[in-house]
């Protein structure tokens, strides 16, 4: 049976936790609000694909689980909108990396605030810290984000999200903590899933969705040129699609079909 | 000032700490034993150096209050030969990846029992799960680990160590906790720092102190060759120099001149 841990009154856990000693381990962060959590499938999907690929052994009966009791708790339809922040590791044991023959996994539960999201546009800085992309992690949220703390570090008050390149002159891939998309001319331009160190719940619904709001896809990593002349959006499933205004000290136009489509997507999944 | 936890019942770190929740964070692992900590200054220029990069305010005064009060509480100087663990998070708080404006460091110590080192040969496995190399960690000892995580786990029992490989035909580059080592006719082969995930402490003190064991020094990954012809060596500081025996299904020769620096490497560091 996993351990569980509940939001109280500091809560704590043990100081050999293999998440913390090694990052083994996976975590989603779910919007909730009196509606229920948004995009609880593909957070549960993308979990347990990341307990798997990480050899912990948390599967769908262990999530129903933690379900099951997270709703008791009300933590699943609080009643002002909030974030529920689920964390899966490896637990204690093994010798050094090598993990314990049998692993116990230690699932702690954490209600946070919702961010507060500037809907009218974002400020966006191009930072120097490198991504390297889902080779490591294979797009699960793994616990070892090093490259995002560094880039999310570089911000200045009033910047709202930083945007990562996979290395000198690719192009811009993901946000610290959102994907990207920018829409020219009916065409909803992504860069793609391998070449994220996050596989976006919201991305991916996104692109699943966007013949229905009358978009092309193309997947590719976005230039500086992109934005200027199409605009930017980034999201996550927490605060939904956001437009760009500025970006340094470059001033990013927004498009109607931009516009249309955050409206669109915002409703839709009860977000914004 | 930061927080202080130190061996003793069960001991607990807050759930939200930094280091849990992203990897931001380092350890060293330090083999202390009557006669004090081996290569202690060595660790504690990795240990300042990752803080430093991560942006964790724990600089050689906070070190040296922490060698202060391990010191009053045995933890350098253990009856037996212990490892000892020391571990500096950021702490808690901070918005999500960003970290807050003041962090505010947490040290984690832990007495570990000394591994038991095969001396008279250690049986390898070549991993399949690749190594990113120090590009995302610079070498230092971050808490982000999966990579050496999921490369143990596919260790058989008996298997001492896994060796890893940059990618398809770049080499065998290090091994999940040890550096790697070949003797070739008087030349002590070993992977450049770069390629490395982490840069070993016993590494860097072999390669300053090969001159003084008769070897000239070559940095480059190593091929199968090298070990079927000439012999493997793995090391750490808590283990110190290991002759490799078998590798998956064959057996992996010693050679004189590895066989002298293992014993000279030993006997100066006190290790084995």
């Amino acid at each position: 049976m996993p351990e569980w841990i509940w939001p109280g009154n500091d809560p704590v856990v043990p100081s050999d936790d293999r998440g913390l000693a090694y990052g083994h381990g996976v975590f989603e962060t779910l919007r909730v609000t009196p509606a229920g959590p948004v995009l609880l499938e593909a957070h549960r999907e993308r979990l347990l694909a990341g307990c798997h690929a990480l050899g912990i052994p948390f599967d769908a009966d262990g999530l129903d689980a933690w379900q099951q009791q997270a709703a008791e708790r009300g933590l699943l339809a609080p009643q002002a909108p909030a974030v529920l922040k689920v964390t899966v590791t490896a637990g204690s044991g093994g010798r050094g990396y090598r993990p314990p023959d049998t692993v116990s996994p230690r699932v702690i539960s954490a209600l946070v605030p919702a961010p507060s999201v500037p809907r009218e546009g974002a400020r966006v800085r191009l930072c120097q810290q490198p991504l390297s992309s889902m080779a490591a992690g294979g797009g699960y949220k793994t616990l070892a984000r090093l490259e995002q703390v560094l880039a999310s570090a570089e911000l200045s008050d009033g910047e709202f999200e930083g945007l990562m390149a996979a290395g000198a002159g690719s192009g811009w891939v993901e946000g610290t903590r959102t994907c990207l998309f920018s829409v020219v001319d009916g065409t909803l331009v992504t860069p793609p899933r391998e070449q994220l160190a996050v596989a976006g719940t919201l991305r991916e619904w996104v692109v699943r969705n966007a013949g229905r709001f009358g978009l092309a896809v193309e997947e590719r990593a976005l230039l500086g040129a992109d934005f200027r002349n199409h605009g930017l959006l980034l999201g996550n499933s927490v605060m939904g699609l956001v437009p760009v205004s500025e970006c340094g000290d470059s001033i990013v136009p927004t498009n109607v079909e931009a516009t249309r489509l955050v409206d669109d997507v915002n409703r839709e999944l009860g977000l914004g």
